[in-house]
């Protein structure tokens, strides 16, 4: 560890909890990456393909800094991700867009609701790292464009919002799947919720207002969508 | 066209010509990431995989640039990559890796021909556009990465070596072919080397050395790798 490592660190569960925060959005970000680089290949024109990949490429340029984090915190980076790829993957593999609105509202929607999540997290966290979670999580500035492209097709095609607003929380009903696994394999990163030393921690009743909110935010993403949530 | 537009492009087939020339790398670059981010998917570890991806973003990374230009002058960018789409899909689709070494060899071979190419037509245009394309191509400072990869393989298995090596000049071959593809039908670009009203030109001997200059380097990076070309 560095001399700008904060006191917070010398709690070993402390530190650990904050390694695997941010191997988790590391892997969260490459695995970003890769999925909206595959979406691109649905993209109907190369305007559109461009965006999205100009969103993959926003979610890989995060990686760095939080790699960099990491071994200053003397964690291996990759062993720090290992154990968020099976979740995320799967997340992934049961939420495979089946054509280019599906993953427009996956990487709007999905994105959203993983960066509300580790918002949330942030707020427990040393500022150092806090900061450093904040703008990794940064809006890649493409949402406009996706917003812009959905309700275009539903205009075009109300049946299409039915189809859409389904998808939505088939998203969100799997990353909750995802997250609560996370939850109970990682005692550390749980554990930064309960609090610690010196450190407040939430109680349930404060854990339910936390997922209300990312709900509501979330409700709120589709209603910008013009979708039902 | 802008104030800063300079007097060059008072020749239309000037203009024409770095249209065409930016479109083309444009497009290149867009497809760059494209097949890399596939060929990420090869990668024997996440280490591998993260460098993979971060050549295909910082290749997305040039885009930008090169559509504010190409609006600058008047152009519609899609439309101007739109002619490049055929020939550079299709270099893509012959030179398809079938395993993760070919995929690093095209990434690092592949791309290192087309920029010499196109820093080769660089110096036969006004200083402005000049700069963009340099910029464009400047190397994603991976290759290190690349280089260390296909020399352990190697010494691993020697006979890897013999494949790379034909790869290498499968790659070389069919990125010639669609070059004269593209020369035959893009007469302003071809017009470009070839001079104009104020532009000193290239005559045939002068192609033929700018392409032994390109084959050389070819064969140099083919020798960083350990392979003979």
């Amino acid at each position: 560890m560095t001399a700008s490592t904060p006191v917070a660190f010398e709690d070993p569960t402390y530190r650990e909890a904050v390694v695997d925060l941010l191997g988790a959005i590391a892997y969260g970000e490459i695995s970003a990456f890769e999925r909206l680089a595959e979406d691109a290949k649905l993209a109907p024109s190369l305007e559109d393909k461009l965006a999205i990949a100009s969103m993959a490429s926003a979610e890989l340029g995060h990686v760095a800094r939080l790699r960099e984090r990491l071994e200053q915190l003397g964690a291996d980076p990759f062993a720090a991700m290992a154990p968020f790829r099976e979740p995320i993957d799967r997340f992934h593999e049961y939420t495979a867009p089946d054509d280019w609105y599906e993953g427009l509202i996956k990487a709007y929607v999905g994105d959203g609701m993983a960066n509300d999540f580790y918002r949330e997290i942030a707020a427990y966290l040393d500022a150092d790292t806090r900061d450093l979670v904040v703008a990794s999580l940064e809006d890649s500035g493409h949402s406009a464009f996706v917003v812009d492209r959905v309700r275009t097709a539903i205009a075009a095609d109300p049946r299409l919002g039915g189809r859409l607003a389904l998808w939505g929380r088939r998203l969100m009903g799997e990353a909750l799947t995802q997250a609560q696994r996370v939850a109970a394999d990682r005692d550390a990163l749980s554990a930064l919720l309960a609090g610690g030393v010196d450190r407040p921690g939430l109680d349930l009743a404060a854990i339910g207002r936390m997922f209300t909110r990312i709900t509501e935010r979330h409700t709120e993403r589709m209603a910008e969508l013009g979708l039902d949530s």
